[in-house]
């Protein structure tokens, strides 16, 4: 991606500020453009008001240089050492919670009241301040996470940080780096200097690279160097396998698929093989401290979430999830902030009971899913499996919603199931949004209806999650020498005498 | 597509016939081999059994001739002129009922009271003696619809067979013709007689262009030629666009959007410009007495359906939906099996008001929906967008989805498009079927994680909905040099170290 590509996807868009109490809250919207509607005659019958809609893009959009802003480097430096959570809970609101309250069209009053109750997150870490503040809640605007990162079988530190910028040109609004490959250090250096959003990782990954993939020479001290490298970079939240306990592991073995966690499964053979219970559980107080001390966000992972449908709600994964809702209180009691990681393959009868189970053992901690999927059965299009349970899940009350792209279950997406697999989940999570009823959700959906009832084609196009897409498609579709016109009153699906639209408005000028 | 396409698409399937209580009910299976579990010496360790699935793709996938066989030839010799309606009302068990019962593995006596209750039909014309009975109702196996037809602005008779040839492989159960370009007859007789799933067209489409487009000209009389001309052709199903009504189009001016159906806005502009009632609804009484003769099932369609959010669950919706209640009735007196078109662009939480009000209204009658799409910003991804409205209606009981493609809102779509729109809402439907308990639904699902647990990977692929997508996503995903080979116990997402799979076969190793 070259910083100008947000021109070339999003025509007509441009990247806007709106300020807060100080100068440098500065918070980025995405305004699209609209054509007015005319008259028959070709005179101008209305004007149509721009719409803003959130932006995950970052400075990307606008600029060519490669240097982001360190835009909150003042406001960590004017507070003391402190978490989010612990400066809601004092009452003051932080120039990070009066952004998001802007991003979110809500009062400041509220992000910290969802803060300091520990229903909501800000995953900030003070060592990165390059990152746009946002919030996971579920009170708040439906978020949606994009892993990437290399494996032993592929990919370049300059790939995964163009996949990183590509994602969040499309709509993610955290970026995982799961990297198991080479240069796992300088590979996370490159993305989180180059990345307005927050970063994710599982540090375990890089901890057993460390040890030379020997599952059994993983301990706290490699574990805890691990966690330490990678906060002075900036990660922003860690995934942390702390719930999968030495007395899970049976209950997972008699399952059909067993652990499909990475992180559940090599925690799982260590315990198995030295005999002890889990040290990142037994350690769980000392990482609290050192994630309080960059305000890390916890994202305790569910390594027991079911791989399959045969294995959803079992004893294991919701024994584990019981597990996670104990250690949210203990890092709650430090101060740290924490999301709960969820499944996984899930049949549509059986999410529900996944939320509320959530919501109850856990104290309302936000909830972030990968799907869940719906089936075992669609490789291929597994985005498509999980954007049903993702916006299912969604309406429930989930806050963030993983990414999955159509190279799930059979390898290691490229840019292509980047952009297929954001925007699957940004449908998702915003047929969520409408159905949870946050406010103003519906504005850009009346929009486009709007302009599609008008023949506002190109409106229509920019509107839409991917307008680049739309336009090609319909370019596509149009025959050989019937080129696309913007002032054409139907499409190639019914041509002009079976266009509806185009009846309709016959039949309201004769109403009228 | 060849002949030969289910070969190239579905390596290691094959088709099956299970034989009823007649040598000539012989109901169609697609078989999927599996590999055996072998042990680390790669001696078997376990059989895998084959794995039946439900079959559309009719003979296509084994003979290499284009004549269709006429299968249901002596059955309907066999039978005076009634209809599966009054059959089933009398006690009869009609062979059609019997081939159903198997394919779907219920009892006949079960697919009988359904018929006879009206809440399933099976849309068979006694002029299409090639189609294989197929039942539509929520006690089933959710259906999908796949729509196919020319434009004025392109396709061709060749085209739109090879459309529907793909269509059927990929697993639409029935196809709607919806030409409304040149050759409208011959294009529907070259499907008819090659096709062996039920067809249903928009008879007033045909009937607009034999009076050149001109909605003025519209009467009773070329509408009534033109049922008795696709009849004799043996279309299974009719959308009738009875249930919108002179009183409806003031509700329908006040909307955002209008009227979206093309057969909706054609009636509202005849009406309008006449000033009398839908020649429909008041011919609909001859409507049934035709429908009646060739046992064609009713598709009471939903010409004032919402094209977008702000226009869901109306009163202009929900008036159409009651009269299409009272049609029924009409329809059910006179013997026809009818079912009910529903929405459209709807939002989740309005999803289920949309099941609840048909199923009251319509007296249980199946439910036939497009969609619904759950947010009207999607287009180049309304076939996911329609996968998440779909999932959930046909899980609160929906009878059959249409397919929505990736062109909707841009244009006509193409064989590839067709593809991508069928496997979605394959998915969709599967996932409904799970949701509401259908019997052996989750048996694939369960051999496909069973097979990915124990790294069979052709059994992998085989099982999915899109074996040759799979396969070729898998083998683009490996690096230079490492190409795929079936033995390899791990992928390019995670590589060797990292795979949970190999992990926990580790684990249960050391725990035995």
């Amino acid at each position: 991606m070259k910083p100008t590509d947000s021109n070339i996807f999003f025509p007509r868009s441009s990247k806007v500020y709106v300020t807060g109490s100080r100068p440098d809250i500065r918070v980025p919207f995405r305004e699209i453009e609209l054509a007015h509607t005319l008259n028959k005659d070709g005179s101008q019958k209305n004007f149509n008001a721009p719409i803003r809609v959130y932006d995950t893009s970052g400075p990307w959009a606008d600029c060519a240089q490669c240097t982001l802003p360190m835009l909150r480097e003042e406001w960590i430096a004017e507070r003391e050492h402190a978490t989010q959570l612990e400066l809601a809970r004092g009452g003051t609101i932080t120039p990070e919670m009066e952004y998001i309250a802007i991003r979110e069209s809500v009062e400041p009053e509220f992000v910290r009241d969802e803060i300091a109750a520990g229903r909501a997150v800000i995953p900030v870490n003070r060592c990165h301040p390059e990152c746009e503040p946002m919030i996971i809640g579920r009170k708040f605007r439906t978020k949606i996470n994009a892993n990437i990162g290399n494996s032993a079988l592929g990919s370049s530190i300059e790939e995964e940080v163009e996949k990183m910028r590509w994602a969040i040109l499309w709509g993610a609004d955290t970026v995982m780096d799961l990297s198991t490959g080479k240069q796992i250090h300088e590979t996370r250096e490159a993305i989180l200097r180059h990345c307005p959003t927050p970063i994710g990782t599982v540090p375990l990954y890089q901890a057993l690279q460390k040890v030379g993939g020997d599952i059994d020479a993983l301990n706290w001290d490699v574990y805890k160097e691990t966690l330490i490298e990678q906060a002075e970079q900036g990660v922003d939240y860690f995934t942390i396998h702390a719930g999968v306990l030495k007395e899970h592991i049976p209950l997972a073995n008699s399952r059909l698929m067993g652990i499909v966690s990475r992180g559940g499964s090599i925690l799982a053979q260590w315990m198995q093989n030295e005999g002890e219970e889990n040290f990142l559980t037994t350690h769980f107080e000392e990482i609290c401290e050192i994630l309080k001390k960059y305000d890390i966000t916890f994202s305790l992972g569910d390594g027991l979430r079911p791989g399959c449908l045969a294995d959803a709600n079992d004893a294991a994964q919701f024994g584990e999830l019981k597990t996670l809702g104990e250690l949210t209180q203990i890092a709650w009691k430090h101060g740290c902030q924490v999301m709960i990681e969820g499944p996984g393959h899930v049949p549509m009868h059986k999410i529900k009971e996944n939320m509320d189970k959530q919501l109850a053992d856990c104290f309302e901690a936000p909830f972030y899913t990968l799907g869940p999927l719906v089936t075992d059965l669609a490789a291929g299009y597994d985005h498509m499996n999980s954007a049903i349970g993702g916006a299912l899940i969604g309406w429930y009350g989930c806050s963030m919603l993983c990414y999955v792209t159509p190279k799930e279950h059979l390898g290691l997406p490229d840019k292509d199931d980047v952009r297929e697999g954001v925007v699957a989940h940004k449908i998702a999570a915003h047929a969520a949004d409408l159905a949870k009823g946050i406010p103003n959700a519906q504005e850009r959906d009346n929009a486009i209806s709007l302009a599609r009832f008008e023949f506002r084609w190109e409106d229509q196009f920019n509107l839409c999650f991917d307008p680049e897409r739309a336009l090609r498609f319909r370019e596509q579709s149009m025959p050989p020498g019937e080129e696309f016109k913007t002032e054409q009153r139907y499409c190639s699906m019914c041509g002009e005498t079976f266009c509806s639209m185009r009846i309709n408005h016959d039949i309201r000028e004769n109403a009228e």
